[in-house]
């Protein structure tokens, strides 16, 4: 069939909009109508072309929410109708991660995917009779994209698809880390660095756990008002101090946070987000993806004086299980996603989306494929 | 009083055996005659001069078991004839790091500890007049030496002090690290990088806790009969391949160990170590002590996909409320000194202890200062 889709022709260039030819779900594989998604930074960041696994042409988007409009055979956890959202980490419950009870790092499509191809390692996209490479195992800037039933949430009927498409990865990722990765506990204390979606998203999640001080951090204070009203209980812009960020915080919360969140990718800052942890406790969650070959470091010492540096993938969030009842919240006002969503754009005009986010104007910017 | 004592009159300089002057303890302060004391990496790590809070010149040694002379003013918990091992991490049982039930590091006396200071910012030692350093609290190279109340650990009256002084530091280190730090469980693989005292420690910590597979690694293929007597399932010469140590292991575990313990202080260790463990849960321990200014490194990739960074000190052990039921162990068979005990030597031989320590030819040498 045809479908309208934003392609990735290659790095560094504008998505260009046309229409590409969608085959038919193969065995274990579903046929989704995309009708919204974000645009996140990792939509951006293989864009750049920084990403390693990174490959073109390719339809990208990883945070949408659709419905089923045929299933593969051997599909019976899904029908046509139902509403899903794609998952960028599958579930499939027998692999021996899923099985761990340890992480939501399900494998069982992992080798695939991040070579932009479907399980049985070909691609469902094809434009000019040349195959185009599958993203994330989601492809939501496609209007008819193919997805693996293990890679398929399925969610209330009524769910508002416009808005709990958000929880195909940033809002998920942001709350997730602090319930499931750090277990913040009432009244620890927060340093969040990185006030984009996931930054906001950690904010409301440690709210939820009733965390005592949050501390929001970012260089552009324009993000401080959302932050504050998201729960942030301190602002802070490491331009206004003349010395490190973590002195900064250590000194402001009489020797460091219980807890910290870098939500940016950037492997200095994952450094000072380390360092502001109290020592003898401290837990610091890398979040942020950061460029190709960059790498992490401290002194051993900060470890050995009791800090822990752990990272967080879709928020420990195990997909098919979970992100259900997240919904559930969602729909009930226990998560709050009208904040996140600050522009709503038609599939048309996606590459203002990207503008938008790398000027700092946009939280997320919602992409609808027919009415907004 | 005069004391027969190993000084350390500067970096990189054989110990002298001198006889100092020991002024009576003060307010908090007790006067321990000590009898044994085991040699550890970190002298010789401070008295080569790499250790930042380094100063000479100072009595060196924390590996010691003694008995109580004399007590300072307000002193009620101890008496003379106590037995005790000198803790170089205190336990006050108030500060915010004792009550936080979350860390063994109390900082009590840290400030002074750290520059060769009693809490009152003075010494107790002084040779030809001129006042001689203490080190991490202890002093055990001096035969009678002044430590804080708090920092000393009262043991069965009946314990062995030429054995038990080694958990003092190294095997209570290293067995701590497995119960405390990374809490390994039943059928738990481990992989342990350093065969010396703490390795050791960790391998036999490891057997306690029912560890499955115990993949013990060192580039000293000398090391592995003992380390074998103590546990280990797997001995691995990281010499004997043309890969990386890390894909050694995960290739011989199926993907990584679950948990994996640096015990050697070098940074490039530290990160095989930690790329050794396994996707979605596995967690490395920083043991070994690092030389100044070196930094850890890896992709923030290591951690996002599940993998935990820590360290320990002490084995995460409060001294004062665990280190006597430690001994109770050792009395009791359930932890074994014997086979770390290579060698024996009095004070006047102290230097032959860091040699043997140097070529690998010791695990422990403990020093008398009476008969053996």
């Amino acid at each position: 069939m045809k479908s309208r889709a934003a392609v990735a022709f290659g790095p560094g260039k504008p998505l260009e909009i046309v229409e590409i030819d969608v085959a038919a779900p193969q065995k274990g594989e579903v046929l989704v109508k995309i009708t919204h998604t974000g645009v996140c930074h990792t939509d951006a960041f293989t864009l750049s072309g920084d990403d390693p696994e990174g490959v073109f042409p390719a339809v990208l988007g990883h945070e949408g929410g659709g419905v089923v409009v045929e299933v593969g055979e051997g599909v019976t956890s899904l029908s046509p109708g139902d509403r899903v959202i794609p998952l960028y980490t599958a579930e499939c419950g027998v692999c021996k991660f899923c099985t761990s009870g340890k992480t939501n790092l399900c494998q069982a499509v992992r080798g695939t995917q991040g070579k932009g191809l479907m399980p049985d390692g070909t691609t469902r996209f094809s434009y000019n009779g040349k195959p185009v490479y599958h993203y994330m195992g989601t492809s939501t800037f496609s209007e008819y994209t193919v997805v693996a039933e293990i890679s398929l949430a399925k969610v209330n009927p009524h769910a508002p698809l416009d808005k709990v498409c958000l929880l195909g990865c940033g809002v998920t990722t942001g709350i997730g880390a602090v319930h499931n990765t750090a277990k913040v506990k009432p009244g620890d204390s927060v340093a969040v660095f990185g006030l984009g979606g996931i930054g906001l998203a950690v904010i409301q999640g440690a709210v939820q756990a009733k965390a005592g001080r949050i501390i929001a951090i970012d260089t552009n204070a324009e993000k401080f008002a959302l932050a504050q009203e998201m729960g942030a209980t301190d602002c802070v812009n490491p331009k206004d101090y003349d010395k490190p960020i973590q002195d900064v915080v250590v000194a402001m919360t009489d020797g460091g946070v219980d807890f910290s969140f870098e939500c940016i990718g950037n492997v200095d800052v994952m450094r000072s987000a380390l360092e502001c942890c109290h020592k003898g406790w401290g837990e610091s969650i890398i979040i942020g993806v950061a460029g190709a070959g960059q790498e992490i470091r401290t002194r051993p010492f900060q470890l050995v004086t009791g800090r822990v540096w752990r990272g967080s993938a879709f928020g420990g969030v195990k997909g098919r299980s979970q992100l259900p009842g997240m919904v559930e919240d969602a729909m009930a006002g226990k998560i709050h996603l009208d904040p996140f969503i600050t522009h709503r754009l038609p599939l048309e005009r996606i590459n203002e989306a990207f503008e938008l986010m790398h000027e700092g104007k946009s939280i997320r910017t919602v992409i609808h494929f027919g009415d907004a």
